[in-house]
This record gives C-alpha cells, sequence and structure tokens, in this order.
C-alpha cells in the first residue's frame, strides 16, 4: 500500500517546481497510544500467570518508545525487554530464534557485539502491521524467555499486529 | 554506637526465634500503574498545549518505572526526561531549582558530575504522597522547561501527589 | 501534502475490518542518497576555503544516516559533526542558536546533559524540506563554528531543503 | 509484622479522604547496619582461610550498599563482587547456579547482555529474610567461585538470612 | 603533490641541522574520494540483491572514514559496518575468518573483549591497494554475513582494492 | 609484620646477586579496618545532624576501599561520595577548594574533564597519616558541600588523620 | 627506506593498469622511539621541579602511541595527560589556548562535549615538525597547567618538534 | 631511603600520642623506569621477531603505568596489550592460562565480564620480584597470542622478575 501512495505522489510532483519535497518518501509508525497499550497487555498478561515483568516497545529506527517496569520485576529487566525490543526491532526477527541460530553457529557469536543496545534471548518479537515492520515489543522477568515471548505475543494481539510463527 | 544498637537488638532477639524479619524497614513505593496514568496525563497535557514531549517516571532508588515517548518528541527527549525524574527522585527537589542554585553558585558546578543519570534543568519534580518520596517525574521536548515542568504538575495531580510549590 | 495521503488511507481503511494497520500513521524522512549529496556538498564547500571538515547527517530519530571524514580533518571531528547534527536533528533548531541561548541563560546549562549525544554548538542545521524536519546536518573542522555553519549551508542548499535565518 | 502494619494502615484509610497515600504499599529493605555487619562477616570468613576478597551488598533495587574490599584483593574485585551480588539481588538465585545454566543451555548466553551491572558466576548470593528477597551479596577474590559463595554464605549467617540450598 | 612537498622539504633541510623532518616516516591512506566509492558500491550492490544495508569505511588508524546508512537498515547496521571494518582494518584479516578462528579454538573468544570498536563476524574485509594495508570496509544488513562480505568485495573492487581470497 | 618479613627479605637479597627486589620502592596505604572505622564514622555524624549520607574510602590508587549507603541516601549519593573521594585522593585536596578554585578562574574548568572518576564538589578531603597521601573520603547527602565535608571531617578524626585547614 | 619502497612500488604501477596504488597519499607520523623520547624528557622535566605527572604522547589519528605514569602521580593524571594530548593532536593548538578561547567566549563550551576524549585545559601541545602535525603531546599533575606544558616543552624540545609561541 | 625516612617517622612517633603512622602497612611497587625498561624490552623483542606490537605494564592497583604503541601496530592493540596487563596484575596469574581455564570449564564464562578492564587472553603475565606481585606485562599484536607471551617474557627478564612457568 506504501507503494500506492508513493505512486500518487510521483503524480503530483510532476506538476510542481519545488521537487524534492514531493520526493521523500515515508515510513509508518506505530502511534504512541498503540505501543502503550501493547506494553500494558504484556505486563498485565504475565501478571495473570504470576509473573513481575518488564515490557518495553522500541520504535523501527531504535529509539524506546514505551517502558513499563512491572511492580516487584528486578532491576536488570529494564534492559533485557529494551534490550529484546531493540533487537526485534533492529533485525526483525524473534529475539530467540536469533539465540538459537547463535548456539547452533558459534562464527555467529559475534552478533552480540554489534551494538550495545541488543539483547539476543528469548522475550522480543518484531512488530509488524500489514506486513510493515514498525518496531519491537520485549519482555523481562519472567522465569524463562519462552514465558517472556508469550506475554508479549498478547501485547502484539493488542494491537492487532502479526504474531511470528 | 552502631555496636550498641546492636547489641539491644541481640537482647530483643533472643526473646523471639527466628526475629529477623520483624525488623525489617519497609519503604512505600509507586505502584506502576499509578506511574503510567502519571506519565499519560503529562504526555497528554503537553500535547493539549501542542507540544510533544516524553515523560518518564523514575523510582527514589533510582530506576525507571514508566516512559512514554509522545509521537513527534525528538531522540533526545528519552534521557531529558528520565535525567530530570531521575534528578528529583534522587535529590528530592525540582530540578529546575536546581539548575538555579548552580547558576547563581558557580562552585555548585560539580552537582551535574555526581551522577551520569542527572540532568539538572527544569522540568523534574519529586514526587510526594503524604509527604513520603517514592520518586520523580521528568518531561523533555516543550519550547522551555517550565512548561516542561507545567505538564509535570499534571501528571502529578493526576495521582494526588504534592504539587512543589 | 501527507495529510492527503492520510486522508486517501483512510477512506480505503473503511473497506476492511482489520484495521489497526490502515490507521498506521507516517513520517518522510530523507532518503540516503541525498543525505550523501549533502554531506559531500558540505565537504567540498568547506574544502574549497581551504579546511578539511567532516560532515554528518543524521535522520530526525537520532541515527546517522551518513558521515564523511574529509581528508586531513582531526579525529575529533567525527564526534563533533554528528552531535551537531544529532543536536539540530532531534531540537529541530540550528545547534548555534542553542549554544547561544546557553550562554545568555546560565540556568540552561542541563541541555548539554540531556543526551551523551548532543554537542550544542554552532555547526549544525535542522533539515527540513517542506516544512517536515527530517534531520540535521553537522560540520566540524573549520576555524569556527560560524565556518562550519556556512558549509552546512551549502549541504542543504544542494538538496533544496530550507536554510534557517 | 509488615502485614499487621498494613492491615493497620487500611483500617485508617477508610476514615480520610486523601486516599491515595495510605494506598501506596511498602517493600522490606535490608538496613545498611546489617549490611555492612554481612560483608565484614563474608571479608572475614575469607580471610580467616588464607584468601583476600571484596565483599559487596546490593539492595533489591540494584544500587550497592556496601563495599568492603579487603586488603590485598585485586582491583577486579569490586567489579566482580558488585556484579554477583547485582546478579543475585535482581534475580533472585545464586549466581553460581545461573552460571551453570547457561553453560549446559546456550541458547542463554544472552543473559550476559541483558545489563551490564550483571556478573554471572559462582560468589553471589540473595539475601533473603522470611522470605522477603531483600538484596544480594557477593565475593570476588577467592581461588574459584565455589570459595567466594562459601564466604558469602557467612555473610548471609551473620545477618540470620536464609541460606540458599 | 604530497610528494613534491615532501622532496622540497627534504632538499632544504639538507641544508641545516635541525634533521627530524627528513627522518619522518610515512604512511599511505585511503583518501576519502576513495573511501566513499567504496562505501556507495558496496551499498549498491546489496541493494541490487534486494537487502539493505549499511556500509563502513575504517581508516587504519581506527577513525571511521564513511558511513552510508542505506534506506531501509536496520538501526543496528551502523554498529556492525563499522565494527566489522574496524576489526579488518586494525587486525589486516576479514573479520569472518577471525569469528571461524575463534569457534574452532575457544581460548581465543578474549580477542572479542579486546577493544570494544570490534565486531568479529562475517562481513568486514581489509582494504589493501599495492600490499599496504589503508583500512577496512565492513557491511551489515543482509540475511548473512557472507552475503555482507560479498557486497564488501564489490566495494573494494570498486577501488581496485586487493580482494581478500 | 610486614615490616619483618620485608627485613627478612633485605637480609636474604644481600646474599644473592638478584637485586631487584630490595631495590623495590614501597607506599604506605589505609587498610580496610581503619577505612571502615572513618566511613561509618562519617556516616554516623551525619545521621546525628538529621542527614542520610553516602560515605566512601577511596585509595591513593583511585580504586573505592568502601562504601557505606546510609539508609534513606538518595541513589546519586553512591556517585557523589565516591566521586569526592577520589578527586582527593588523587589530587591531594579538598574537593571543596578545588570547586571554588574553577569557579573563580573559567579557563580551569578543564579540570572536570581530566577523569570521569571526578566529581569536583565540596565534601571530599585526602586522607593523610603522618604526611602520607593515602587516600580520600567523599560524603555526598547533606543539603550542603559544607555540611558533607564536615562528616568528612568527623571520619578523618576517627582514624587519626590529619584534618586539613 | 620507506620511501624507497615507495620509488619501487611506483615503477612496477607504471607498468600496469591498476594505477590506484601510486595515487595513494602518505602523511607524515611520529615513530615510536622518538615519542617514547619525548614522554620521558617531560616527565623528567617535571620530576626535576619536584612534581610527579604523567606524560602521554597521542598520534594525530587520535590513538595513544606513549604513556608514561611518573611515580607518584595521582591516578587522575593518565586521563588528563592523555586527553590534552588529545586535544592538541587533533585540533592542532595548545590545549590551554582553547580553555582561555572558552573562557572568553561562553557558547563555545560545547566544544569540551564534541569527543570524550578530548580534555581542553593548560598542559597539551601539538607536536609540529617541519610544519607537520604529527600528534600532541600532553602533561598532568604539576601543581598548575602553566608548569604541565613548560614540562611538555621540554619533551617536544628533546626531538626537536616546533615550540608553539 | 623511602626505608630510612619510615625508620625516622617511626622514632618519632613513639614520642607521641598519634600513633596511627607507624601502623600504616605498606606495598611494594614497580618503579616506572623499570616499567618503562620491560615495556621497551618487549616491543623490541617482537619487533626482532619481525612483529609490530603494542606493550602496556599495569601497576598492582589496576591503573596503567606505561604503554608503548610499537609502529605499524592496529589500533586495538592499545586495548588489547592494556586488558592482558590488567588481568595478569589484578589476577595474579597469565592472562593466557586463564583462557585455557575458561574454555576448559564453561561456567567461568563470566570471569569475562567481572571487570571491563579484563582481556584474558594469552600475552599478559603478572609481575613478580621476589615473590612480590607488583603488577602485570601484556602484549598485543603479535601473530598468536603465545608470541605476545614469549615476549612479554622479555619483558619480564630485562627487569630480573619472575618468569611464569
Amino acid at each position: 500500500m506504501t507503494k500506492i501512495i508513493l505512486a500518487a505522489a510521483a503524480a503530483l510532483v510532476s506538476l510542481g517546481t519545488v521537487t524534492q519535497a514531493d520526493e521523500l518518501p515515508t515510513a509508518a509508525y506505530l502511534p504512541v497510544a498503540k505501543a502503550v497499550e501493547a506494553a500494558n497487555a504484556a505486563v498485565e498478561s504475565c501478571k495473570a500467570k504470576g509473573f513481575a515483568v518488564t515490557t518495553a516497545i522500541v520504535a523501527r529506527s531504535g529509539e524506546t518508545s514505551v517502558l513499563i517496569h512491572g511492580d516487584g520485576a528486578g532491576p536488570h529487566t529494564n534492559g533485557s525487554a529494551t534490550g529484546k525490543a531493540f533487537t526485534s526491532a533492529s533485525m526483525g526477527r524473534p529475539s530467540g530464534a536469533l539465540a538459537g541460530g547463535i548456539a547452533s553457529n558459534p562464527p555467529l557469536a559475534g552478533l552480540r557485539d554489534m551494538d550495545p543496545r541488543l539483547v539476543i534471548l528469548a522475550g522480543g518479537l518484531p512488530i509488524r502491521i500489514n506486513g510493515q515492520l514498525v518496531g519491537g515489543i520485549g519482555v523481562g522477568g519472567a522465569p524463562s524467555g519462552d514465558i517472556d515471548a508469550e506475554c508479549a505475543i498478547e501485547g502484539l494481539k493488542a494491537i492487532g499486529a502479526e504474531v511470528p510463527e
């Protein structure tokens, strides 16, 4: 759909003289209201299971959009949630899948050093809506990364984002 | 004198069995639900004035409880909001008052170097409820720190916290 | 024009059921080809004046889009160019104007501590095209920040961006 | 007894109008006098075995409460003791058990990157008193992490904290 | 022209007693124009394959000469491209070969900790021209490090640099 | 006992040919037992005045020997106490005098940037015993740096160290 | 000998078609033997005046070439010497002159934030030999920056480098 | 001579009441002249083998005493040499032995995270003279850590320090 819009824009551009602006491409982003909604849903989902977690939403550009530190979650969870969310937002894949990939292919260990904001560990998922990657959600604090990821899925569902298989 | 106090404690302890827990002091904290409420109110308040801001809530212990990056706020506002909130949570004073204090008393400039998490600049306020300091709220992104502080006040009011004079 | 596109999108949305995606807002960004063009123009402009400089283009989201370190520029210029560009991209103002503002209003000194990526010093300018803030350009290495800013202006002109007064 | 206090608070709340403060939850914390006592005991215990160590006590919130660098301990022990204590305070488990868990499950290696304050290595233990997690103790400098942990246990015993199995 | 100047300097020096200048050794370096050319070629090469990448050129001294962040590349690619380029510039070898070396010889894992600027992962290649090591090129963002390296090779070819076997 | 060992070593050395050891110079250091004593005294002194502070003792070499975070002190006080202690340990002067020196001589502002461990602000004092500089004590958390310094003086007195005029 | 090799390379290149190599420009650099000589001279010069200092030599590219920490110098002097040397190597001016410039022109304060390696404070001088800027020398630890600079001058003289007025 | 002064001090102290000074323990340290000698020997030793390396000497307290960056060594060698030297100075063992220990016992991997100054990789050796641990020497830049260690041994021999088996 982005293509359609861009085509329309290109058509318009031919009519003007200052043509730079019309040529500017655009990217979709997740509005903060939805980010808060997703983060809250993930925190509540884990709380319902009996786990205190922190959830972060990171935009595709890498900046943190929302952080919610659930009551009783440890101080390391701000870093783990944000890092997992960054990983999925930037690499476009579940952070747990990346962790598994490194474990089975040791020369990939350097992936962990690419950017200090990365935390390659289960619990982070990309946020895609209608196929557009607009960020990542990360959860930290449950007894396992798989449970963290389950709560992250609830966050995705709350805003109608795609759930990775 | 510490020894004397400890000795007294030991005396008392001999009357019980495992009595340590009862002796543990407690501290009040702001539950995350209220922190989200305050942060949302501050972001919305500034948005109503036409300004895109980020708001952070930092616990008395210094860890970030909530961060909400309003749509359209610049990337530096995550740092400014969090830093102002940390400053007020840790020092128990409005960050703007501290900034003014340094300006009028240059030997205090070293306050800025005490901790890398500090941002001594208007826009941060301590969160006190019934006289208990439980954290700080910080807002960044409005055209001036005074406006940031006005929005922070709306955050405080939303949860019934004390508004500093 | 962004509004026009969004209106078209809204019209489409009424046809579907999963409506979140259609509602996603978009933001314009500077394509990297133009960023390289602007950076090269600024480096060449200063070179023509006899000065070796580095130029950086930073996106509105804060991430560096292009860095060109001119032959003979000192190693600190990577940091100065990137920092000035970040400052203007994030705050939407010329970095030199902000530096002057702090100098005349000391309680604003905390602006320097808001984010470690900031360099509040003449030589950075926001990149606006048709009124949309899409990033910042920063130049470092000339004998003064004013000359750095002159070269940055050449970078803006090369891509038809607005030149701040 | 903490429970009793909370019950009393709840009773009082029904009498008032400004109800926010009364609703504030509380958390137990380890008073610094006990933290010093535990740290000293751990350092002395290792010294008696012939080893120079550093011991740190980190609060549940992640901030360092006490650090005692034993005479003759290497400079890296400040970091190792603090990191092990942070790990156990934040994750609520012995740091050595976590280290073993990563070794036997490589996809967990990302745990090491969750927070720069973590040191996942034997020698750190959570501090629990009557079931309440109030922090962590970490010891560094003995010839092995197991010996570090033995000294940490002496620290726990000195203040009547629970000794993990 | 640099050579001509040096020759002139040498002529003058032979008349005098301050002889240090003619004793100064020299090192070849990659001019920035070629660095931009190589970086562009690598970005374009990957784009032609359908991948959005960032490319960095790092000088032999370790400082970044050029960074080009391709449209659509994730925010972590600035770090991965720069780190891979630094690795090859400083160690004079393909970063992928070093990654393989560590994987097959675990006591070498400490190589990753030698310098925070290192990213030991496929995608970085040394830049050698007529046998002189003048820097490194690094690419990040393709689905695998091998593809990143293929694009880096196109960057080397564009400026006539040696392609490692 | 250290002296006795050194004397014995000297006796042995005179018989041999490897003479390096007896040439090794020595430096006095503050034993940790005294460091704990000084830190406790400073914390207690401020507590008696009604102020919650953190006190740090830093060795002449720059490493932290003891940190005691008084109950109720803000999280920034770990940094302020340690930084002030480092400043006085490394520069051999009260940190407050250095702060005053910068204020009256602006070109000295760069002193603040010499080392990230420095906090040039009242509240730190050098620890000298019989004229030997063996470290620094720093206090943070009282309402003013002068009060912090008064408590630091109590720490010095507790171990018979010289009190700077 | 480097020259001879380059001449040979040029001869070979003229026979071929890949002509890039002979186009590579070169830059003079300070050999480490001279760097050690300069650093030693500066340390000894200050020692003769009764002051314990650290001296650093930083290459034009910003990397530290030599560091010598004189006996008895404080731990902050490694940072101050290296930072002053970096400042002069990168900016090509005495660090003290830059410090004075900022003091008399407050909007320049942002110069301090351009690069974390900068220490803009008297005691650093550029190293120029026959007009070529090849690095910087920095001294830290004397009672004033002017004395540090005097010792740095002795370092420059020891290797026949130009002494800035 | 230090001894003579201490003896005199002891004599004076016996007349007074302030007895702390004579109680101060002392620690041997490596004078910088020997540190320079050792570092030079290691650099020259590797140069004679045809390898460009950097050598660092780190004091027992962790601070860098000497750094010599050999002509032609890569920029990462400052970090590797310093890190290896720190490791051996702080832990009192060859860094290569520690690297081997981690490789054969994965739960020890956390050793790498104890302190950011550590580089656990062959090429670092403790400096012991007459059984006293006074620091570490680290070499980086040779084709293997074993060769780095051979050069480090030459540094130890040059000053009569013990060569670890």
